[in-house]
């Protein structure tokens, strides 16, 4: 599966937000930030006093990303993007959330144990059912707790006059959110 | 809404038979037949001993059918194609079960309270929410009970080695099906 | 995981129809019966002119499915119940559909290859979505072709006046149909 | 329909954020404001540089609002609840957002149309399809342009080592949500 080739649906943006409970200030780790899609949601989330960190592997998608971002939301925002490998580790900590569009995110599990505030939430978008009992997996063993799989689906209404029914088609599967809390020592 | 411009799509055919509980030997009345695709589904659950009548206020429509259907399923099957309008009223009587495919079928009610044996089964198709509702409201002051209205989703995964998730895009509607049943005086 | 601790909701009923192309007079091999709450659907669709063999492991349930059916269809169907482990083989040939409602219908695969008809249909019933992986594993490097795998929802709508919308709840999951078409050697 | 006794569940929060597109800094109308669910994730999104005006016409709705809003949030939000009737009017302006929970919000669409920026989004929770097409037809006759309709599924999953399948059973309707923007004028 070739990084990068997924996008996060606009149908997806509003229930990471309320799933990983962006809030305004927040700090947040994004890894990988492909277009930087999700990116300008959250940087509209976090606001001015908040602050996203985002990796990504391949320096082209990390070029497109910037421009993108400079170019909807302006210069100045509080964003660093860094080429790098997240299975390597994480080289920022005291986080608040922590965002993964990462093919294999189990691998940054204990990567994120460590770099999480007690209390902070890791989300995982993923393609593959397989992907998810993987990191599934990852997490029972892991001191995350509070670890929930789910779905969206938006169905578009056709209302035109007394013509009112769904659409005939619709978006059917984007990725599988997987998202989790860290514990509290003693919780 | 032209006639005849909508078709039965696959995934409502199994339920269908069995919203409308039609068996072998059924005696049935389809309204109108459109391609004929509901009707050869038809045939092919009531068997040599029953019987389908067909009406279709298109003669072309009706033609259409019958050839389909002589191709698919050969001639000389258990069913009588008439071009005629059922809004005007039903030419038989003593009928199992009344399918219906038409954009008013609430004009057909007081027919099909005629045609039906009791515990005989009503069934509408209906492409809008305004035509459920108007249906629904004639069904209330009927002598039909047990009436239900439901829509049929399929999902369908993709499956290609350890890549398992759901299709990208689905049929998101095609049809509200209401079904209900002559109630036998004094149940 | 218990056999037959699921049962096989109406939902599912008219689409295993369609899917398995289950026909009057269809010769059909069923395994596990459990309740016999698909039997007699299968019964109801294939007619006088059919046979159904069900097998189903445990003595208990087959008994119960026999007096279920008795009971709702009569004495006298075209019906022969066996207590009889699936895995172990089949005993019988030339049927037209084997339907699977087993834990692991993996394992016969290779007897429902040898049993069917050219052109026999396979339909499986499961679960888990790790189930299916594992059938279309088999049925991949099998004789088995036009493989697909879908779930089914109904969506059923409350309808009062002008108090028109969706159920408030609604099942989500019963199972995964998997169904594959057993290639006439040369297709 | 009583008002308020509906409430609006966290599956539609997220949507609704990103739909309405509320931002660190927006100044929000909501009515109303029930329980103050969402009333407080409009906080958690605006920020303190934003500001929220709440309409309900029930005070003691008002008043277990405020408290559940201070007992989560703290004091000094924000936030001003009005007891008033939405219907009768808007008392404030220069809006970035419209949010309604309203019976009959076709009766604000004027008001809302006065009170906010061009540019400003109007969104409008809604249980049953007959108020929306209601609504969709005062908005096709305002000054409102990219009108949409659409509704938000969960599917939650059941993840326990091998047994991966959706759960069983899951919310099927809330509220439809429509949302509509303001155009500028020669837009």
């Amino acid at each position: 599966m070739p990084r990068g080739a997924q996008v996060i649906y606009p149908k997806d943006l509003g229930p990471i937000l309320v799933l990983a409970d962006v809030f305004p200030g927040a700090r947040v780790l994004e890894s990988g930030i492909g277009s930087g899609a999700l990116t300008m949601t959250l940087l509209r989330a976090i606001g001015p006093t908040g602050h996203v960190t985002g990796y990504e592997i391949r320096s082209d998608f990390a070029d497109r990303a910037r421009r993108n971002i400079e170019g909807f939301l302006g210069p100045d925002q509080p964003l660093d993007i860094e080429v790098r490998d997240a299975y390597d580790g994480f080289d920022v900590d005291d986080l608040d959330r922590v965002l993964l569009d990462l093919p294999e995110p189990w691998r940054v599990v204990k990567h994120a144990e460590a770099a999480l505030r007690p209390g902070g939430i890791l989300l995982a978008y993923l393609p593959t059912i397989g992907q998810v009992t993987r990191l599934r997996e990852e997490l029972a063993s892991s001191a995350f707790g509070m670890i929930d799989t789910l779905e969206v689906l938006e169905r578009h209404w056709h209302v035109d006059g007394q013509s009112v029914r769904p659409d005939h088609r619709m978006v059917a599967h984007t990725g599988f959110l997987t998202h989790a809390r860290l514990l509290v020592p003693g919780e």
